[in-house]
């Protein structure tokens, strides 16, 4: 399984995401604000099949499973079709009946036919797109379409683990 | 989610696997012969709808998912009931019908109604149960029943880091 | 099951649907045009995740089962919550995006807080709904969440059989 | 949809069922017996992992659905390969955990390499397949593999409706 490389010391930062709203959320989420937690990035959107099908559905077992204190969870709202279909309150409500609860941003439009910012920034290649950033802010995994379960959980625990082995800095595992 | 501590210095070894024969394996499965790796024993009974729907599904994805160096999967035939008809003979059809390419052991009768022997010294509670025992020989955690392929992905690299972790001695986890 | 009786004669008939547009059509749909036909109404809003999962999905395996010549599948966005999200456009885009082709009726909106027209003629307690209307216009079944299809497949069967009963006046089963 | 022509007069009668034991059964299981009824025949073999999760569901669910005063659900044990491991008593463990309910046959041995008896009778290719029986006698549809839950529901029916139209001499379908 391609889990990340531990100790590759050269993953180059995770761009900033760039929303101009947030839903399911008191303030803006950043990734420097995020620093030292897992992120689970999901962009998506309202109307794609896929997202509603497994990407979605998927990001909420990631945030009823993990602690939030190692993982955090985030939605992106990528709109590069169906605009008028896909807006602001139309996203509210889809937020409401598929009771997804993690934050969700919107990504800033591109202007005229430009894909959005910030799907753009990260080269995604369409809905769904699931990222996996590290404890420093690091891209680490980018999966365009589905993931299994299994290779997911282990994607992430194994940031997790590397993100707790740098939080102590005497890793004395005792046997 | 309920992951194994990766410090926790005191989890008992785990008794050791008794079987009478093997199935796909050239030679005896020994938890000491594996030792430096992640095991995952699922033990099951062929006649046991949940092992079979759920359980045996799951042990193979594993086997599919993750590096065998890194993860080595064990089933175990528990027979504590229709014992006339999960001979193993039986169960060597059953393998092949079900494609299952990892070890298998058929574990050793306990005599009268008492339950296999490896069965009773793990203090199983029935099948499909699924025991993950790190790389030092530990029993990590045991699961009786279905648990959800995101936990079961994050439980084993969250033992898979750890021996990781005990394999380098210098853990300069450059950033 | 609770199969419709083939040979009661007293069913009423279904009230007409009142759309205020369609779309997957060349013109207005009518149950009056559809005589002759069994038809398969599916109530839905495209932001009701039971439709999304369950009830659209089975409205197009009929769709797709049945000779267009026995059975017409109509769909009908009966909009009761959300209105700002779930309008017209946003309703075409999604059948777009799902791949949705048979008709689909919008429901002439009920005016203030009150139901959609033809929803609240026939009484639907939400969605998504599945009516089934005979070869002479009368409602014979109403389905409010979920219908297995091994279920559903036979209740429109049984309303096919009959209304090729009726348009055989010799009907001389030979045996 | 394939669905059986109703009035078509030419079908040739289903060969007789050859058990050697009934299971589920308070006595043996034959098509002169059952005529008058729809007959769901699901021909399976224990060990055959798309009979375990595909063929013998959707046979309880037929047997679960229909009015056996319509439908009489039947299963067949035609087991052509690990005949030592698909006994009689393995078939009675594995018929008590798949908690299957309705009469299940062993079909006669062939003799030597020959497939069982019905089988070879009813030209089965392989397992699971279903054959549908209808109140006459008569063979009117035989799936090998996997059939849809909707066109065997319509598929039944048919043959329901078919059958109740012969029991009644004066078909005055009042409208």
């Amino acid at each position: 399984m391609g889990t990340p490389d531990q100790n590759a010391p050269d993953f180059p930062l995770a761009p900033p995401i760039e929303a101009v709203a947030w839903l399911n959320a008191t303030a803006p989420q950043t990734l420097d604000g995020l620093r030292g937690r897992v992120v689970v990035l999901e962009a998506f959107q309202m109307l794609c099949p896929g997202c509603v099908a497994h990407g979605l559905p998927q990001a909420t077992r990631v945030f009823e499973t993990f602690s939030h204190d190692d993982v955090a969870v985030i939605g992106l709202h990528t709109v590069f079709e169906h605009h008028e279909a896909q807006t602001p309150v139309a996203l509210e409500a889809f937020l409401s009946e598929y009771r997804i609860r993690f934050p969700v941003g919107i990504d800033a439009p591109g202007g005229g036919h430009d894909l959005p910012r910030t799907m753009a920034r990260f080269a995604m290649q369409g809905t769904p797109t699931l990222v996996l950033i590290d404890a420093l802010g690091r891209r680490r995994a980018q999966h365009f379409g589905t993931v299994p379960d299994l290779q997911l959980g282990a994607e992430i625990m194994a940031l997790v683990a590397e993100a707790r082995a740098h939080r102590q800095p005497d890793p004395s595992h005792a046997a």
